[in-house]
C-alpha cells in the first residue's frame, strides 16, 4: 500500500488498524518553536471519540495520544513528531462472522482482491478508526496556523437540512448539540431522525460544512495543487465521503457569469463570495467554505445477502456497535483535514517570492 | 510555484503561459514498449481546441504537439516524454487593459499578491490554455490503460439537465453534438441556451459527467490516496471547477444504509452501483462514474466594476474572444485527467502483492 | 525538519530521539503477502546494539522492536508497518554539561542555529541511536528482496586495512570477529588498535565495505536516481560517514579506458567488474560493491575547548559511554540501508515495461 | 523510467536524448522576482560545450537555450520555467554499428534488458549530452543563492594531482587553463597527458573538486536528506562518477577523534575544517568542499571485443568523436548540481522555525 502520507512540507504519515495494538503517525515538517497545547488535542479527540453521546456508536474508546518525539519542554523541536494512540475496547470476536464474507459496500472484497488476504478484524486499515490519527495531526496543524479559524458543523442529515446563510452561522452553538448542527431547531430534528433510524437498525447519511476564516491571501499552488484541489482530496480521503463542493459548488454550475462574478471593493475584498475564498487555486483572503457529503454507514443492524470469499451466497448478520450516522463525529475530522492542508500551504507560501 | 506535477509513477509535469512561445510537459514513468498512436492524440486535441464550433471561443488555435523525446520508432522507450505545443494565435495586445486591473473572479489579484507581479497577458499561467498539455498526457495515458474506456459528456448547462440513467448513455452520440451531450434533444436546448447567453455577452456554467468502464479491480491506495480522492483532486484542478461527486454523490447523503448498500452477486459484481465503482478507495470492477461542476466563465462581454493594483476603483471592458460556456471543451480535459489518474494507479497496483 | 523519509515505493519514515520514550518508523509500500521472520530482525538489531562486545559503547540497550500494524498472521498485509523501539538505558543526567555548550564536530551548534533550540539530551535526533529504526526496516527489506545477499564488513580501522580481493572474501568469518572484519589476522590488529585507542580516551575512524550478490539486472532509474546515486545518498545519510565509492571508485579515476572497460562474455556477464555491478545507473547482474568511509567518533574522553551558546569559551569534559570506533556497529546499518535502496528499486523495476 | 526529477522545492525535471530533436527541462519552485541574467547561463553552457578546446570532443554543439515560460520582463514569475536546447550537430549514422552491439561499460546492455529495446543513437538518454539541461538549471540556481559562490576545478587527471591546500586555491586561474586546473604547472602536465592519451586512442579518468563559500548556517535536513547526502547523490548522478567524499573524506577514516574534531572559536567558526562545512548534515557556515571521482570515458578509439543482442561475440569499432578525458567539461556540471542542491535547501531552510 502506498498512500499513507499527506502533505508536501507539513507531512503526516499514518499507520494502524482498528484491532491492532495501536494506531499512530509521524508529522514531519512542523517548524521548530511551536508551543503545543495538549489540552486542545485531547478536546479534539473527545469530539471524535466513540461513545460520546447517545447518537453515536457505543464502543468506548477514550482515545489518548502519547507523543514519542519531536516535542521538548512543550515546544516542537523541528524533528519529526511521532505519536501513538492505543486501541483499548476492541472486541475482535465480534468480527469472526465476516472473516470470509464480504460486507456490502465495505472494503472487504477489494482488500482481498488487491492484497490477496486481509486483516478482517473490524475492517482493519479500512476502518474509520484510522481517522483518530488525523485528528491529532490536525490539532497540531491548527495551532501552527493560528489565527486561522476552522469551523465545521453538520448542515444536513438525510433529508433534513439547515439553510442558514453561511455568513450568519453562530459557531458557538455547534458543540451545544450532540449532532453538531449550530441551528438548535434543525439539530433537534436531526437528532430525532438519527435515533429513529438507529431504532430500525438502519443508518443515514449527511453533509458536513466547513468555514475557514482569517486565511492569509496567497495560499495554494496552481496548477495541480490548487488550494481547493488539495482540500477536496483531503475531504474525499475521509471514510464514507461521496462529494465535495466549495464556494457556489454545484449550484454555481447553474448560474450566469454576470451573477457569479465577485466584484472587488477598494479594500481588496469582494462584495459577494461565490468564489468561496479561492480564485485560480489561491486563497484571496475571503472566507473559504465547502460542503462534504457522507453516505450512510454501510454497517446496518439488519441481515444482508452477500457472498463469501469463494463466491458463494451467504447471509451476513447485522451486529456489533456502530454509528447510525457518521456526520456528528466527522466534524472534527473535517476540521483536522482542513488544518493539515492549510498548514502545508501556509508553509509553502513562504517560498513564493525571493 | 510548486504544484505543476501530478502522479506518483505516471507523472506529468507541465509548464507554459497562454501568451508565451509554447506550453509543454514531461511525462516521466510511462513504461517502455507502448505503441503510440499520434492520430488519437491529435483527435483529443481537436476536441479541446478553440474555434472548433460556433458555441466556443473563436480564437483559432489548431494545436499541434511536437514530441521531443521518449518515443523511438513509434514506441515509448521508457525515458521521459518531453513535448511542446506552440502558441500561435496570440493577440497580446488584447490584454493591455488588464495590465493593472483585476478582472473579477479571475486569478489576477491573487497572483499579484502571491508572486509580487504577474504575466498579465491572457491570464498567463492561470489561463485554461494550460489544459492543452493535460490533453496530450491524458491521451497517452488512455493508450496505456487500454482496454479501460473513459467517456465524459456534458450532462447539464445552466438549468438544462440530461436525466438519462448513467447505465444507458449512448456514448456514440456525444461527439455528434457540438455541446457534447449524448441526448440529442437536450443537447439542442443546451446549444440554444449557450447561443442566447453569448448574444447578451454573458456566460453560463454546467456539469461534465464521466463514466469509466473496464477498470480492473484493485486500483487505488488507501488511506490518503484513495482512487476517488485522486480523481477528485484531478478534476478540481481543472480551471473553473467548483465541485466533484462520485457514485451516489450528494444525493447519497440523503439516503439510508439499507437503500445505499450495493449487494454482491455471485460473480463478484454488485446489483446496484451507488458506490460508483469504488469501495474503501479501491476500484471494485464496476463502472466508475462522477460529476464535475463548472462555474460560468468569468470573462463576460459586459463592463464590470473592479479595482486596479493601487486599490482604485476602475471599470473593466468586456472584450476579447472567450467561451460563453466552458463545458463542451472541458469534456476531453475531464477524460484526460481521468486517464492520468487511472494510469498512475494501474501501474502502482502492480506493487500491491509480492 | 523535512527529510525523515527515504524511498519512493518502499518508503521508510522515522522518528525519535536518543532520550525520548521511544524511536520508531513507518514502512509504507511493502507489498502484501511477505512472510516476516522476526528472529532475523532481532539478529540484525543485536548486531547493531550497544554493549555487544568490549570494543563498543558500554551503554546497554537490548533493543526490542514492537510491531503495531501491517503484519497479520506473520505476513505483511500491504498496509503500513508501524513499529517502535523503546529507549531504556537512558541516563539523561549525563548530558547536563552540554546543555549550553557545543561539542566539537557534533550537531549541537547547527541544531541550535537552525531550529532556535535543541533537545540536548544525548544529541537528540542527531544521535546515531536513530539508526536502530533503519536496521528494523532494512531487515524487512532484506526479506523482501531475497535471494539478494547483502554482506557488509569492516575493511579498515585507522591505518589498518584488509587487502583481500573483494571476490574472495569469506563472509562466514565476518561475525566471528567482534570487529566484523572477515580476515581473522587483520581483525585481530584492528581490535587491538581500537582497545589501545579507547585506553587513551580517543576514537578512530574506519571503512565499511559491502558486497551485494544476486542482484537482478535492471534495478536503478536514470537520470537522477541512478542505483549508485541512491546507494551513495543512503550511505552518506548514516552518521559519521565522509565518503562513498563504488566499483573502481577513486582508484578508477587514475585508470585508462582500455584498462577500465569491462568486456562482456557470451553469457552477458563481464570478465572484470570495475563497474561495480552498475552501468548507466542500472544493475547489470554482476556483484555490486562499495566502500563507506566513517570519521572517528567526535565524542572523546578528553577535555576539549569549545564555546557555549553565548559564544563564550568553555571547556567540555570528556565523559559518558561512547564507541571508540563506530565501524563494527555500522556494519548492519550499511546492510540495512543497502536493503532499503535495493527493495525500492526492485519494486520500481516492475514498472519499466508495459 | 522514473528518476528524472531532482529537488523537493527547487525541482528540476528533465528530458531528452542525444539524437532527438531537443533536450529540455522544467524548473518548478523557483520563487518569483528573481532577475535572470541570460549571459551567465550562456557562459556556463559554453564551459560545458563540446568543441571548446583541443582536449575535448570535436563534436560541435554550440548549445543555446530557449526559455518557453516562467520568465517575464527578465524576472521569474513564480510559474514553472520550461526550456529546451536543440540538438544540432548529430550524426546518427555514426551509431549504426552499435545498433545491436553492446559497448563495454556503457549502458547499452542494461537499457536493452530493462526496457526491452533502446534508442541506440549516441547512447540516447544515457548519453552525457543530458547534462546540458543540468547546466541551465544550475545556472539559474546559482543566481538564486547569490552570494553563495561555487567553484569547481580539476584536481587530478590520471596519476597527476594538484596538491594545493584547498583554502589556498586561486579560482581565477581555473578558466585560464583548458583543463580547468587552477595550478598552471599541474594543468600543463594534465593537458599533455590528455593529448598523449588521445593520440593512442585511449581515455583517462580524473577528479573534480569543488569548494562552496558563503553558505548560510542551517542548510540541510537530517536524517535522510543531510546536506552532504544530497550533494553526494547529485554528484553520483553525473555520468561516469565513481566516488564522492567531503571534508576529510576517505582520509578522515584513518584519523583519530582528537585530530579530527574541529574546535570552535568565539565567532562560531572552527579552527580547522575537517567537517567540510557540514555537521550532523547541516551547513555550519564554513566552506563546503568535496571531491568527485570520474572514471575514464568508456568510448575508446580502439577495437574491443563484446557481444551483440543475441549473445554472439562481435568486435566493436572505435570511432566517433569523443572526449579523451571528461573532467574539464565536468567542472560546470559539478557546479550546476551543487547549485541545484544548495538552492533547494536554501528554500527549505526558510521553514525550519515558526
Amino acid at each position: 500500500m502506498a498512500g499513507n502520507s499527506i502533505g508536501k512540507i507539513f507531512t503526516l504519515t499514518t499507520f494502524g488498524e482498528s484491532h491492532g495494538p495501536a494506531l499512530g503517525g509521524i508529522i514531519d515538517g512542523c517548524p521548530a518553536g511551536l508551543k503545543i497545547n495538549l489540552k486542545t488535542i485531547n478536546d479534539d479527540l473527545n469530539r471524535r471519540r466513540p461513545g460520546q453521546s447517545e447518537i453515536v456508536t457505543q464502543r468506548n474508546e477514550a482515545d489518548s495520544v502519547e507523543f514519542l518525539s519531536g516535542i521538548f519542554k512543550d515546544k516542537t523541536t523541528g524533528t519529526p513528531i511521532g505519536f501513538i494512540i492505543k486501541n483499548k475496547d476492541q472486541k475482535s470476536k465480534d468480527y469472526k462472522h465476516i472473516m470470509n464474507s464480504y460486507r456490502p459496500s465495505h472494503a472487504d472484497f477489494v482488500y482481498d482482491k488487491k492484497y490477496g488476504f486481509r486483516d478482517y478484524r473490524g475492517g482493519g486499515r479500512s476502518s474509520a478508526r484510522e481517522t483518530v490519527v488525523r485528528v491529532v495531526a490536525g490539532s497540531i496543524a491548527k495551532q501552527l496556523i493560528n489565527p486561522v479559524k476552522i469551523n465545521a458543523f453538520v448542515s444536513s442529515v438525510g433529508e433534513i437540512s439547515m439553510d442558514t446563510d453561511f455568513s450568519k452561522v453562530n459557531f458557538n452553538n455547534t458543540e451545544k448539540s450532540i449532532v453538531r448542527c449550530p441551528d438548535a431547531k434543525v439539530a433537534k430534528k436531526m437528532e430525532e431522525l438519527i435515533k429513529k433510524t438507529r431504532k430500525v437498525g438502519d443508518t443515514v447519511g449527511g453533509v458536513v460544512s466547513c468555514i475557514i476564516k482569517n486565511v492569509p491571501i496567497g495560499l495554494g499552488e496552481p496548477v495541480f495543487n490548487k488550494l481547493h484541489s488539495e482540500l477536496g482530496k483531503a475531504m474525499l480521503s475521509i471514510n464514507a465521503v461521496k462529494g465535495f463542493e466549495f464556494g457556489s459548488g454545484f449550484k454555481g454550475s447553474k448560474m450566469k457569469g454576470s451573477e457569479h462574478n465577485d466584484i472587488f471593493t477598494k479594500d481588496g475584498k469582494t462584495m459577494t463570495n461565490l468564489s468561496g475564498g479561492i480564485q485560480g487555486g489561491i486563497s484571496n483572503g475571503m472566507d473559504i467554505y465547502f460542503n462534504v457529503a457522507f453516505k450512510p454507514v454501510s454497517t446496518i443492524m439488519k441481515d444482508q445477502d452477500t457472498i463469501n470469499s469463494k463466491g458463494k451466497s451467504v447471509k451476513i448478520k447485522g451486529k456489533g456497535r456502530h454509528d447510525p450516522c457518521v456526520v456528528p463525529r466527522a466534524v472534527p475530522i473535517v476540521e483536522a483535514m482542513s488544518a493539515i492542508v492549510i498548514a502545508d500551504f501556509y508553509l509553502l507560501s513562504r517560498l513564493s517570492k525571493i
